[in-house]
């Protein structure tokens, strides 16, 4: 499909990056190349605390075209000031000249602490020994997979294949999560109305089909409101969050246009992908037990409904209990009753299902409770994984988050130690 | 000071309240009398979901005079629909009879599991063998404090003397919270404009100072909005967070108007009552080994600067910071970053200090690393107690929140017990 990549070491990592890191040598500089310019979009943090390869890749991206991305774990460049920027610049620069393309088409990100400078030095090396490296193969999309990593305990990739317009196409994406996970990106880092918070998420995604910029920006806006802006591990919204896509043409499929059916083939493949990748981050959260999609039907507008999911989502004390397995309705009901979205408790209906079951469970309907037994809805909340059904008959306003509880894991994993200076940063 | 009052056992939390709690026998039943009609004023949740006792009282303190409370603990009360409004109306009538009052100057405060039904039986043996008990000692106003515990560790109390129109005037109080602490409380439960959420807290205030239920609302709600409005444990705002006081003038006092020295007298010992109880709250949180004051200056306006303060002091990821003893300032700068209060990175400060010390040890001013050293921060966020200071050199909003760190502790005692359906609840 015309792409090559590689995951390589040059401790950046060297000073840790806390206690739940792996301290030997692990990959922590990842290489992405297109053989020819791709057309490329993206979507940023919009925290107003954003890293210095945010700044740039938001700045490259609405030049159209890229070539390669770089991307380092270890240290995120964010809170680096002026120097941060030349940093971000100069791995750009110097990647360009490793693998001769412009400067200009080179993005860049970076992942794990924030407040420290890059180590250049080793960058420097890990650049060259990244380049040399590059390769078509699935082995080395894995080891690219592996170097984006920080607290996540496994690679997140996924790839697919599909038929557009006469041509067999391929789109697949690496991605790394694990804390400081509640995105709300947008195309140009503008901030959403949705309130959002989160861990550094991100996601590079490579297709061979051709698409204007233009068209793949779209497509990637409403695959990234679907997915990513849906997830939440601990409503904390990183400085670094960014999802970048490739796509060189090389597929050769016929053009087509917003709207058509190659547009809706497209747009469902891309669909297909970054929900796999954010479903994955979720479940590799940090200390993560249980996998819980709320989904909140009858809420006036759609903005209420999804001020009541992350309200539910986000919730330490529901969030505690789904820990437990503990269904909890009373603490559902409290939490939908602070968000910003209006209900009347007379009206509102709590449900629990297994995944995608249509047999609803339902402890409380219209207010009041159904008198279900507490031993029948565990057996649905036990599991590592069930759905919140929430309906408020208020109005047409729907809304879905994918979360997660919160664990004494989560905790241990993020308090820090103070012996351990390298634990500093987000 | 002409009031009396009771802290009894009846068995309301026979059920039990979750795993962190006593299952023995312990008060679960406190009332408070007046020897007289008094003046009162309250603050109740602006939760949307509200229980029945705070829909009681927010009509009756309306009327701006009230003689009795009685309060429960074990059982909320909360969405538990027509049949809570009558049990609670049953409660101020079983309590109006037992002392020989109107009903209508009955105020009534639960808290506890929510979606269960009050066991009216024991409610009705309880309120009789309290009215029996009722007493104006200081043993007597500690049993009430007793009582109406729920994952509390130790009881709250505080009292003061002072002088006031040429009399001496008495004012107590006795609080409970916890967990599902943070409090966004208004005299009707009409919505204030600031974003909260909690665990249920309660507070009941007497004092014998003579003045018009119109000032002592006036006085109230100053008072919480300095002290039970700017605490958070879980950011979790309850269905029953309650705040009530009766004055009922016996200390003779001379009338006074809003503004006067007389009311600025009384308006700063209300302060001084209500911050000792609120902290006292957040020093008993569920799980609660840190203590952090949360200073914002220089937000652009007041509402902006609390919304910095309370992400911070909500952030899962600043939070279990704290708990490590660690200063973090780059999770501190990611929490201000996804905030609504408008920031400029280059601008912001973050110091910490001593409990209430000028000397501020800064990490980072106008965006960057001070170079202090981390076990110079440490040295100051390893007490129990420590001070933290943002300037957002932005305007001159200023905020304040007082906030506790996030603990395995916390964590284990809300994550239920599927085996013990009494876990069920807030």
């Amino acid at each position: 499909m015309g792409f090559r990549a590689a995951g390589v070491f040059c401790d950046i990592k060297r000073l840790g990056t806390g206690k739940g890191s792996n301290k030997g040598p692990k990959h922590d500089l990842a290489l992405i190349v297109s053989d020819a310019p791709a057309s490329v979009a993206g979507v940023f943090t919009t925290n107003q605390v954003c890293a210095a390869p945010v700044k740039l890749c938001a700045a490259r991206v609405k030049q159209g075209s890229a070539q390669a991305i770089v991307v380092n774990s270890g240290n995120a460049n964010a809170c680096t000031g002026r120097q941060g920027l030349r940093d971000a610049q100069a791995m750009a620069t110097l990647t360009a000249a490793a693998v001769k393309i412009s400067p200009r088409d080179v993005l860049v990100a970076s992942t794990g602490r924030i407040g420290v400078l890059l180590p250049m030095a080793n960058l420097r090396k890990g650049i060259r020994a990244a380049s040399q490296a590059l390769d078509a193969t699935p082995d080395h999309a894995h080891q690219a997979a592996t170097a984006i990593m920080t607290s996540d305990t496994r690679p997140k990739e996924t790839a697919i294949e599909f038929q557009l317009g006469g041509q067999t196409v391929r789109l697949g994406g690496i991605c790394k999560g694990a804390g400081m996970i509640q995105p709300g990106m947008s195309p140009t880092g503008a901030r959403p109305a949705l309130r959002s918070l989160h861990a550094t998420m991100l996601c590079f995604l490579t297709t061979d089909a051709a698409l204007s910029p233009k068209l793949l920006q779209r497509a990637m806006n409403e695959s990234v409101a679907k997915s990513f802006n849906r997830i939440t591990v601990d409503g904390d919204m990183s400085t670094n969050d960014t999802v970048l896509i490739l796509a060189n043409g090389r597929a050769g499929n016929r053009a087509f246009r917003a709207g058509s059916p190659d547009w809706k083939i497209f747009q469902a493949a891309l669909d297909q992908v970054t929900l796999t990748l954010a479903r994955k981050i979720v479940l590799d959260g940090e200390g993560v037990s249980r996998f819980v999609t709320v989904c909140v039907n009858g809420a006036k507008t759609s903005g209420e409904a999804d001020a009541a999911a992350r309200a539910v989502a986000n919730s330490a004390l529901v969030k505690t209990s789904w820990c437990g397995g503990d269904p909890n309705w009373g603490r559902i009901l409290c939490a939908l009753g602070y968000s910003s979205a209006a209900l009347i408790e007379e009206k509102v209906d709590v449900g629990y299902s297994l995944p995608g079951s249509p047999e609803v469970l339902f402890s409380l309907k219209r207010g009041r409770p159904t008198g279900v037994s507490f031993q029948a809805l565990c057996r649905i909340t036990a599991g590592a994984e069930f759905d919140l059904h929430i309906h408020l008959h208020q109005g047409p306003g729907r809304a879905l988050m994918y979360a997660a509880d919160l664990t004494e894991n989560y905790v241990d994993f993020n308090k820090g130690d103070v012996n351990d200076p390298s634990s500093l940063g987000g």
